[in-house]
């Protein structure tokens, strides 16, 4: 297109220095039917499709949620559709050991990796891909590098994008995939270990459920191991003194790793969040030896965190109620009677074809995945993180968290 | 641009109508700073990288290769840029398991999964896209389908790509990703079960080894167990017949598990390649669960394939020579002396650092990954499939399985 509109230059400089002459309509023809070749090349642009209200599980090929609805209709998970009300947040920090690590919210906000060495590298921008195109809600992005051509070793990033932020780039590509999702992006720069402490700590503080990658780890205060209950990871995972980033020398890299990784984060995030499968508290990949150690992590009763302290207290104090919630929905769901819902009818009323809705009814809004209750019988100022539907306090804790962050980025 | 190139048209009508009036000249300004900007616009549109004659190692932001030559650094990979020798086929299976195929040639040829119920769906493509981002030499696409917004699901596609067919949507990507990979893309609709026998014959007869996945699988022929050794996968994987392909529904599928499988995938293919790590035979990801079983599946003595029981006859003669030069391997390892290489040195010659030149020299061409030997002491008319450099009928071989998939193509 260069070279035509500078054609197009020349022409209309030989128009001007000879414009009293009317011979020269058929130059002005010419430049007309350019103009118009360059409107059909324009038209053939990127088209962005329309917003959808509502996620449609017909299968039709213009459907982007067909396949993502699906689930529903395989009975794998109960309401595909809350997805849109979940907000991401994915944040990035610097760190020498190659793990990365990702906050969730329930409800409001679920903080996701921004992993490597140069903030939202090979997980976290895959993994933001993963969420946009699963139709998350909101995805909150931070990092503050730009994207280099020494990237192009990771998924996600291309060529064309070189010198833009990454931040840029990432907004860019993903409100061309989907633009139902809500995307907000933050410049910060957060280049020392200390950052996973602080959002270690805003997280213990706000009660607030998390996860990091690298292996992936969810942390629950005071349910699981907060990230200052377990020694530094560059002695759990035995990762080598030899990988610390140096100057004129980088880690290897592979996209296999990284996308193997991204996946199994975001997986565990939407088994967490819309309720299916198993959650798992750890689960490491070894992809030399093709090996996923899997363990669970307990807080440390003599942790350094007094936050963590905290919610370890409450977690022993609730943990009771809950058990027993979670034991008498267990029973309820054993003793559904298997036949008719009025068996003993002493009216004798019966109405056409309601027995079917009622039961299916029942099972949708009464009956939640394994492992889960709805609501806990008692200890009402206590919110227990894992399950969303209790969360009341979601805005205010995001509100929170972002200070939090712009406090460490202002250091 | 549009609209501004449709405002261009209608000044360019009214100069064209009263030309001959000098007072136009501030008109025809306008317009000649107006193609100006729109030459700039076009300044900023996508600009490709050149080719790269050689892989650097060097940590520069504008080195694509820098993280994945790092590999040899870190003493992962002897020789990363041997990938450029590699050629990759994706060959793509509607089949109703979600189950895909990848077959590989070593040297010349590797064929990977053209997944999903519709082709080049969501593991073929990202499976593509790792590989053309890790360098592969060549890459070639077998397809016949079209972009769809319900493919959006799935990682890799974008909306603006809708109605192009899967190929060319693919060969444009990866090829603004990676220059330096040779893309070739194939219309060719592969709609049986039937395509993966199609395969397997070819892959036993032509003594190739290949990969499935869905779950991963190593297939090599006579060692290990061929597609049509093992019973079918519906049976050996427990796939409920629900999730069938029917007219108005489709599988439930996420980007997460496709991009763990893809990932796997080609994490277990470079492997294989470039010779470091362990080599899965076969590696399952129960996504609910995160499972990932394994097993070996050797082959069956009664396999109803004519030319798998050939290789598998010629595997048996072939065993004990291999296994003793694995052994042989093995102990020369072992015996390596720790000492100078010149120990009895009875002319007492001496050149300053020569020492550990030689050395380095002896351990990179003479020493390969566990498992692995450089020659058949024996049995020179068998060639081992597992060891690439053997391989010297690479050619012939492409050919062949490329007219084996024209013919199917032709039914």
């Amino acid at each position: 297109m260069e070279s035509e509109l500078k054609e197009m230059l020349i022409d209309l400089d030989t128009l001007k220095r000879s414009l009293p002459d009317p011979s020269l309509l058929a130059s002005i023809d010419k430049m007309q039917s350019r103009v118009e070749h360059l409107t059909d090349l324009a038209k053939s642009a990127p088209v962005r499709r329309s917003k959808v209200k509502d996620m449609s599980a017909e299968v039709v090929d213009s459907n982007p949620y067909s396949s993502l609805m699906a689930l529903q209709r395989m009975g794998i998970v109960a309401n595909y559709e809350r997805i849109r009300e979940f907000s991401v947040a994915i944040v990035g920090c610097i760190n020498p050991f190659r793990s990365y690590f990702l906050t969730l919210e329930l409800s409001s906000l679920y903080c996701f990796p921004l992993p490597s060495t140069s903030g939202i590298g090979g997980v976290g921008s895959v993994a933001a891909e993963m969420l946009t195109r699963c139709g998350i809600g909101r995805l909150l992005l931070y990092d503050y590098d730009k994207v280099e051509l020494a990237n192009m070793n990771r998924l996600f990033f291309r060529p064309e994008q070189v010198g833009k932020t990454k931040t840029d780039a990432a907004v860019q590509t993903l409100s061309d995939i989907n633009p139902d999702v809500v995307l907000e992006s933050y410049m910060m720069n957060i280049t020392t270990l200390q950052a996973r402490m602080v959002v270690n700590q805003a997280c213990n503080e706000l009660n607030q459920t998390w996860m990091e990658s690298g292996h992936i780890q969810l942390l629950v205060p005071g349910e699981t191991a907060c990230f200052a209950c377990a020694p530094p990871l560059v002695v759990a995972s035995g990762v080598d003194e030899k990988t610390l980033k140096r100057e004129g020398v980088c880690d290897a890299s592979l996209p296999t790793t990284m996308g193997v990784v991204a996946g199994l984060l975001v997986q565990n995030t939407l088994k967490y969040l819309l309720k299916f499968g198993h959650v798992s508290p750890y689960l490491g990949y070894n992809a030399l030896k093709d090996f996923f150690p899997t363990m669970e992590m307990k807080p440390n009763p003599q942790c350094s965190n007094t936050a963590c302290l905290e919610r370890q207290k409450e977690y022993i104090l609730a943990k009771p109620a809950w058990d027993a919630a979670a034991a008498k929905a267990k029973e309820d769901e054993v003793s559904v009677p298997e036949g008719p819902v009025h068996d003993d009818n002493e009216w004798n009323i019966s109405v056409v074809d309601d027995t079917e809705p009622v039961t299916e009814n029942a099972s949708s809004s009464d009956t939640l995945p394994d492992g889960l209750v709805r609501e806990l019988p008692i200890a009402n100022e206590f919110q227990k993180p894992s399950d969303p539907e209790e969360m009341t306090n979601s805005v205010d804790d995001l509100d929170e968290l972002r200070k939090q962050l712009e406090a460490l980025n202002a250091d």
